[in-house]
């Protein structure tokens, strides 16, 4: 028979498996998703194929192999699990041992230990940036907005946003005139765009004087695959409301959702998005 | 004549320059109090013999030398200034000089340039730890409670808090079960302590079953005759309130408000107070 076979879809919350379903939906390629219960967005639940529990990855491989799926995908966000609830088979009990014997450090120990019980049962992974990337590559200038005026802030929170990075607390920083007004651990980015609108206007910038730059860069260490830190017009939206004049990213390191609608909407707002490339760095 | 010149002591906002006044009232040693306008807390205003803006240092550097003042202490907080509604004067002006000359980073620039400008105008700078030093030292165990089940979140908050001090992002973090929770910046420790009480309870710990560290220590750049780490009853009261575990800080590098209060109130929440040692480190 010559039909490809599947790529398993294991998807968390978040748009991102979505997105992985909508492009696929125009290939060739089909797709078997499994949904993570409790974490699929309800618009997209009748684009599950089956559901499994965070515990119950044992599950997810049978349904997988039945399906004759061979590569698997794992995009989107799964909520840091409440061990005591979970009903765990001997998959899930399998990730849970291995949990518990490492240091349980950051937000990607759970989706890196399904990962990795993945690749113990002879699936290929296939990463969501592969299947996502965008036709033309996001580096540089996206808007009509520049960031020059805003280049030292640039530099400090991308400075920023790797130290904090490499010590896994998180993928992002806001810095506006040179001081750390913001720093992501597990609240996520648009918690932390949101307090930023809480502080004195005398060190944020508003609507009308934009002022501060996110950087979002991935984790050094962090598995590519899984866990690149994600971007949407939310992200953007939230970023203009906060005052903030720009936001910078890796050009081969972030997942953008909606990336015209993102382009869009910064452009109205007057905010700059910068992808930073290696040269840049 | 045999009577002591006084200290000079010039007031931001907070606890502590009250304090130093409390401790200096039943010694020898008179002070002459000059508040920060809009700074200092009403409460705390009767006891101001003069007042100075932000920009008026030479206005306070003159009221100083007439009061016969050789030694000065800076302590308390100031809002960072918005420099565009300052009235300088030629020593306000000496500081925004060197502030814009010098990449500001982080919170202490302000105040380590007042502390400049007096050094540079011959008074001799008294640090605020040295006034306040507590008759017993805050080494070990404060509390009831152990700190025995947490120390793992204790050490890893520790490094958290001394790497993003040595960014100059801040002087607290906040970790539970080995996840960072918070990392604080521009917004303050109450601010951070708010904001963890709104997480999911399956990241934090909750009143019935504590769970979390606070870190405070010194950035290891700063000047610790103006700028040390500042805990009171409020920060204790907002451990509780987030759910924390309790409270590590270096036993010499912070300043404690109002001590006594603070160990009961953290007995009968049940959190603990530990203070790091050069040995612990």
């Amino acid at each position: 028979m010559s039909a490809l076979p599947p790529l398993g879809l294991i998807a968390g919350n978040g748009m991102l498996p979505y997105r992985i379903i909508e492009t696929l939906r125009g290939s060739a390629r089909p797709v078997f998703t499994v949904g993570i219960s409790g974490e699929v967005d309800d618009g997209f639940a009748d684009d599950m194929h089956a559901w499994i529990g965070l515990g119950q990855l044992q599950r997810a491989r049978d349904l997988m192999q039945q399906e004759g799926v061979r590569e698997v995908v794992i995009v989107g966000g799964v909520q840091r699990p409440n061990l005591a609830t979970l009903d765990l088979d001997e998959g899930g009990a399998w990730v849970v041992e291995r949990a518990l014997s490492k240091a349980q450090r950051g937000d990607n120990a759970v989706l890196s230990l399904v990962l990795d019980y993945f690749e113990a049962q002879g699936f290929e992974i296939v990463s969501a940036a592969e299947l996502l990337s965008p036709a033309t590559p996001l580096q540089g200038l996206l808007t009509d907005t520049d960031m020059a005026p805003h280049r030292q802030d640039m530099a400090r929170a991308v400075e920023i946003a790797r130290h904090i990075g490499a010590l896994d607390i998180g993928q992002g920083a806001i810095v506006a005139r040179g001081i750390v007004l913001g720093v992501e651990s597990v609240e996520g980015t648009d918690a932390m765009l949101a307090r930023i609108g809480e502080l004195s206007d005398e060190v944020r910038g508003t609507q009308a004087a934009r002022a501060g730059v996110l950087a979002k860069v991935p984790k050094p260490q962090q598995d590519r695959r899984i866990d690149l830190p994600a971007l949407g017009p939310q992200t953007v939206e939230g970023a203009a409301q906060a005052g903030l004049a720009g936001i910078v990213f890796e050009a081969d390191g972030v997942l953008f959702e909606a990336l015209d609608a993102c382009i869009a909407r910064a452009n109205r707002e007057g905010l700059f998005l910068f992808g930073l490339t290696t040269e840049d760095l």
